[in-house]
């Protein structure tokens, strides 16, 4: 129970915070009391909670094999993205963010300013209000949670959940997959919450969720949840340039594209938005193996 | 980014802690996907977010001046207590938790399981569904950060604040203070909610907050907050059988008892609710100095 660094210094970080926070309509009261009040419209919050944690989601110095080291902004930046990643999914609209930092100690007072600076610059970009938090100082990795706030976009407060894929329904990716540590971009990528707001409010989408496990793993996910196998065309599998091979690409995880289930009737608007087809959602008890010709995905059969 | 243990374990933990999350009618949709769906009535969420670290806030392993070791179940029990207690001091009632496990590597799955069976005991008695969250392994100390929503529960969606406090408000303090770390007390308090919500549905009350930082520490906020001095009658401050001298135990911290500033009319009332009047606020500008007498507490006059 250590209390060197005096509490002074999470107030004055507290204060620096609540300083630069934007205001918004959708907080009636902010950081400073022992709660916040945020507004929530149509009677439904849609809530997030992703960590990032220094030596798993990020690294602060050069080490071989673990990609280009993140600046305090950018591990900011990411332990909000991956949480507005997860709104994307639902096709929902984040509002206001929560933020406790578990600082190394030794990091200094300017490591968690810089951090919440480049978290602040992403909330700004998608209007999040951060809208209170937590710190301490720790002897050990650096650990940022986020948990955020959204609402829902479709009628009636729906989301787009995991569990709705239906057999026949085309199976989509936002972009290519591959390579997100390696080459950085898991600390600089633009979560897609615009074009899944955009996507569902034209089209009909059945499934949704963000790869960030891997296609594979993620995609069983979306199988289980529905009780559904699938079929994915390997060669359809959009591939980043500076990605490794196909088996390793799939598995890197960190990618934070979409990947979604739509009924054809959806496909053709689907396509013309930007979404790659991979595949498509099949009944469950077919052969579940990898075949030659792609990737036979059979979960839900188990 | 090392991602030596395999992210099935952490699959697994979740789906146990889905087995054995309650049903509740407020989590429209629960652990399992992107994110979760949490019913708000009235329009406004309130939200409070705490972390506690090892080493910081409890000790696993028994170390002079440290207190008691806590269990994995008491450490689960204590992120959510802290939480429980800020939305107490908001006279909120809680209703959903976002919950970050990162676990020292080498702890074990058996200690995530026991840390979120300690949690879930203590959301299952006031009634707190467990509705998301995520977790990893970090190589230092275990941080388990809480986002805990809720619901106002006065009239228009109102809350209790730390800056309503108003010149001759009585000021009181729920309970004793002092040697809360020493004694273990920290780790098993009893959040004050019902007595809050009750004591507020009954008499007005201007400012309200938890003693996490200390009475004195936390006076200063409530009277910073409400542009108020304070004057406390150090013979009244009850203090804890094994806490040490006044002056430590009134810096000691973690009592989470409440701190209240109210109308002389209801101080009657509070009393009858077992509340223990402490002192007066008084208008700023006055002297802002201990005296022999008691505690004269002038913030705000700076």
């Amino acid at each position: 129970m250590s209390r060197d660094e005096p509490p002074a210094d999470e107030f004055a970080l507290i204060e620096r915070i609540r300083t630069r926070a934007t205001a918004s309509d959708r907080v009636a009261l902010g950081i400073g009391d022992d709660a916040a009040v945020v507004r929530v419209s149509g009677g439904n919050a849609v809530v997030a909670a992703d960590l990032v944690a220094e030596g798993t989601h990020f690294t602060l110095e050069a080490r071989p094999g673990c990609g280009p080291p993140a600046t305090p902004e950018l591990v900011g930046r990411k332990a909000l993205a991956v949480n507005l990643s997860d709104l994307a999914a639902m096709a929902s609209r984040p509002t206001a963010a929560f933020v406790t930092l578990a600082v190394r100690r030794g990091l200094g007072g300017d490591f968690a300013d810089r951090v919440m600076l480049g978290m602040q610059a992403l909330a700004a970009e998608f209007d999040v209000a951060i809208a209170g938090g937590d710190t301490a100082v720790v002897d050990g990795p650096v650990v940022i949670s986020v948990t955020l706030l959204g609402e829902p976009t479709l009628p009636d407060g729906r989301v787009v959940m995991r569990s709705g894929a239906r057999p026949n329904d085309v199976l989509f990716v936002t972009g290519p997959l591959g390579g997100s540590l390696a080459s950085g971009r898991h600390l600089t990528f633009t979560p897609r919450v615009a074009w899944a707001i955009d996507a569902a409010s034209r089209c009909e989408i059945h499934a949704m969720l963000d790869v960030s496990d891997g296609l594979f793993a993620d995609l069983d996910h979306l199988c289980r949840a529905s009780g559904v196998g699938a079929e994915v065309d390997r060669d359809k599998v959009p591939l980043n340039s500076d990605a490794g091979a196909f088996d390793e690409a799939v598995r890197d995880g960190e990618d934070f594209e979409l990947l979604l289930a739509a009924p054809p009737a959806s496909a053709d608007a689907l396509r013309h938005a930007g979404a790659i087809e991979i595949g498509r959602v099949v009944e469950v008890g077919r052969d579940a193996r990898p075949s030659a010709e792609g990737y036979r995905h059979g979960f839900g059969s188990r």
